[in-house]
């Protein structure tokens, strides 16, 4: 397998904001708290990268559909945090 | 201006990741608390988001150039909301 240059600069863009996600999730396991965060954030986000993906395929862009399907798992991650987390 | 099927979806995509962190700029600047929220993340963001936009310009993709343009504006206003509003 033999990548393009565009392509390794789309893999490092997409693993930079798939991995984002993590010091936030490392953040909330550390503490058990997500007061701060908004749920709305991490909801539209796994809407939008859910749609990224169907675009990748529809595209057939390998860098959009492996770092935004990756980025879905660690935002469902995030989400689950947040709510086993949340302040009743 | 005739945009193609692909497009739009892409298009839908990128608003909803951009538009995602709208929810935590209210927040934060609502209740002035930053503190569960990982300035880590932000900081990869922007990184990614960056590279997003020129993997854009590279590859003349349109819905990756405005969408990511927009969020690495958005993602620095979170980031000075962030700076301002940490404890000390």
């Amino acid at each position: 397998m033999s990548l393009s240059n565009e392509e390794i600069l789309g893999l490092v863009a997409g693993v930079c904001t798939t991995i984002a996600v993590i010091p936030q999730i490392k953040k909330a396991w550390k503490t058990k708290k997500v007061k701060d965060v908004s749920p709305g954030m991490f909801a539209i986000l796994m809407l939008g990268v859910g749609l990224w993906v169907v675009y990748g395929i529809v595209q057939n862009d390998l860098p959009i559909i492996a770092t935004n399907g990756v980025s879905l798992g660690l935002n469902s991650v995030m989400m689950y945090l947040m709510i086993r987390y949340r302040e009743k």
